[in-house]
């Protein structure tokens, strides 16, 4: 009880230093309204301008200045043809900004204007889902369902949760930070009725599953939609809008979540990176006594969330091919700046000997015994231990260096992605120290330094 | 078809070589008379003097030469008097004789006598085994029930196994062999009715349980029987003739009885054990690029029956503690002359990164989540990974000699036996050229060059 009250005084202090200011508020309601004006005067009268995202839903944090304007075209419109229009009305009501083009199902216009930024997307307006056209078509049921049914108080707590994540590096869809979207905290506040309630319930999930629409009452829940966290759309029964959190991310969450109740402080919402200095990494790297390999590739020219995964992806195989060649990995860390990528390894071991040991069958099974001592008649040694064939071959790959270059020769047979095989072919190891060089220095102080208490 | 010709062929030419000579037979016989009646001058005549062992059931090997006399005491005789008075005859009856006193169950005497030794052993005259007063008299049994049902052709296939066996080097019923007793090789060839067929049964033998006196008929064999080989004793159901086989002895007769039916070849009878040169020893070692420790420490001074299993077991904690360690034991082999004893190591991973993964509880247990923040909360690293807490510490014992010596500081906790824990405790790493000695080099040939085919 104690802690809870405790809890809420911590709360009652982080609230005013995350809400936007009433001027900030006001400012963020014109500039939308300038940028929809705009598009208005523009796009015939049928296709509607809608404001979307946190901005609509009154669910932004302060300083956020982040803006999603959508042009609802009739569904009368053809698919290409909504696209290029939308595309264009967009380019000819900011030909004065600077803008860029960029892709999530299909095309929208980023614009600069000013302080703000706007993303403009085309979209058919719906009011159900059954009418989707496309992905992006969902975001006006999303806004509708969330300003519906939130209230002000709400509305708050729903910045206290984004706050703390962000604090804990989860809060963000983006496949770099596979973490909770803004949707995602707004239906999560609404089901547990607040921010601590949340919290409270997070401290025990095991397994969450919540259907906040009820689809799938006395139902199970299809497979497809099967994730570490699963939140049923309550607009879209065939989506699980925690689908991006990983399961890492999800545990981050429930065990922070529990650690503020436990003893609440202003720390989980304003904690300061440490940053550490070059010296101190170095010792750090220096006393662990590991085998340290920095693999330098170019990141393939892709957008964030196609390159993160294929990353991710990249460094599993070549982990797994190592450890498959009896290479120990003690752990393993990427990086992108979306020019180039590092993959850090640390390696227990990296230097092996000249011999292994293969383990044969059962001296009882006759045939697999004949077929063993023919695939083995060269081995070093071949001899009978409790009831099994064991023998002792040459290894060709000792060194972790050369094994991993003569794997990256031939980058599809370990199943590097599409994106990556080419610039794998390419990489380079860089030596260890190379780490310490500034651009690299805060990634690898966030490996050798890691804490989560 | 063939091939069982070709094996009848083999035997044929093997058996002349291996039968004792007329001669021979003869020359036992008289010198079995010559000691029995040594013993019948001094002992009263209600103590009967008898022939045991191998030379009373016809199965001795061409050039044995070893005699079991037993002297077989009424029952009213008490059963130390009994251990005494036998002793006391034996000394007298051979006191022109170099004689030793050995110990089984109980003590006897072993005799040399010219070309021939023999074992005077005293025991109970009984007929049935409810009489039994110690192990030892169960033998007269063995000896009558051999003798009552062998014929002469059996008794040579008997003498085929057991040279079968000891070329292999799975002959004798010591502790230092794990292997085949005479009495079980006399007991498998009866069964199955020769040499033949005893190979071609154990070709597809899978946990055998031979129950000859069919004592176990339709019921379950005793869990204190268990063994890889079950020959229950047809003079006693409740002992297993063969628990002294070990897996890797039974596995190697499967193997090679399954090789000689394949390929018959007076080989299996007559195999040279090939010496192997210091330098080629010296070479293989050098090009395994393995780490390979040398650990020597004093033999307690006990029988070979007590030595070799504290041996074995000495070698196996040691393996163990070093692999628990995360030392990784790519090999290990260990040799007695009575006097010393060596424990050959062969390491793949003798020197540890500064550093070690703990692995703790999943997130969602809060309890066990405490616990581990608490025991770990001077972690180099604390981090959460999928949904574990994982703890990096700083390990202590990096190297494998130096984490040996600490841990056979204190050899009674990793379990080290009794008689063994004085003296590995002042035991020594010699360096790894030190197995090329000559009165070690055997025994590091046999472990670097085995093979079975």
């Amino acid at each position: 009880m104690e802690s809870a009250l405790r809890a809420a005084k911590v709360i009652s202090k982080v609230l005013p230093l995350i809400l936007p200011s009433v001027k900030e508020r006001h400012e963020d309601a014109v500039a939308a309204e300038i940028l929809m004006g705009r598009l208005r005067a523009i796009a015939p009268a049928e296709i509607e301008v809608a404001l979307m995202g946190s901005a609509a839903k009154g669910t932004s944090l302060g300083g956020n200045r982040e803006l999603d304007i959508f042009l609802l075209f009739p569904k009368k419109y053809e698919h290409d043809r909504m696209c290029s229009l939308g595309m264009e009305y967009a380019r000819e009501a900011f030909k004065k900004e600077r803008t860029e083009v960029k892709y999530a199902q299909h095309p929208y216009l980023h614009v600069f204007a000013g302080r703000y930024s706007a993303d403009i997307v085309p979209a058919y307006k719906i009011s159900r889902i059954e009418e989707k056209g496309s992905a992006v078509d969902r975001s006006q049921l999303h806004a509708h369902f969330i300003k519906s049914r939130m209230s002000a108080d709400l509305r708050n707590d729903v910045l206290l949760l984004k706050k703390f994540l962000k604090t804990l590096g989860v809060y963000g869809a983006e496949l770099r930070i596979e973490g909770f979207s803004g949707y995602l905290c707004e239906l999560l506040v609404l089901h547990y009725g607040g921010f601590l309630p949340l919290l409270g319930a997070a401290s025990s999930w095991h397994n969450p599953k919540l259907d906040i629409a009820e689809y799938y009452k006395g139902k199970e829940i299809p497979a497809f939609l099967q994730a570490p966290l699963i939140v049923i759309d309550p607009v879209d029964s065939n989506r699980n809008v925690a689908a991006v959190v990983s399961q890492t991310s999800l545990s981050r969450f429930v065990f922070e979540a529990r650690r503020f109740l436990k003893s609440p402080s202003k720390s989980f919402f304003f904690k300061e990176k440490q940053s550490h200095s070059r010296g101190k990494i170095a010792n750090i790297m220096k006393a662990r006594k590991t085998h340290i390999i920095a693999l330098r590739f170019a990141a393939p020219k892709v957008v964030d969330d196609i390159l993160w995964p294929q990353l991710k992806k990249t460094s599993q195989c070549i982990v797994k091919s190592l450890q498959a060649l009896d290479f120990e990995v003690f752990g393993y860390y990427h990086w992108s700046d979306g020019k180039e990528c590092i993959l850090l390894l640390e390696l227990s071991r990296s230097q092996l000997p000249a011999i292994r040991r293969v383990s044969g069958p059962a001296v009882r099974f006759s045939q697999d015994c004949e077929k063993f001592l023919k695939a083995h008649k060269n081995a070093l040694n071949l001899h009978i231990e409790h009831e099994r064939l064991v023998a002792v071959e040459k290894r060709n790959l000792q060194g972790a260096e050369g094994a991993l270059k003569e794997m990256l020769r031939t980058p599809v047979k370990i199943g590097i992605p599409e994106n990556f095989i080419p610039l794998v072919k390419k990489s380079r190891i860089l030596p260890p120290n190379s780490l310490l060089a500034k651009k690299y220095l805060e990634f690898a102080g966030d490996y050798f330094t890691r804490r989560v208490a």
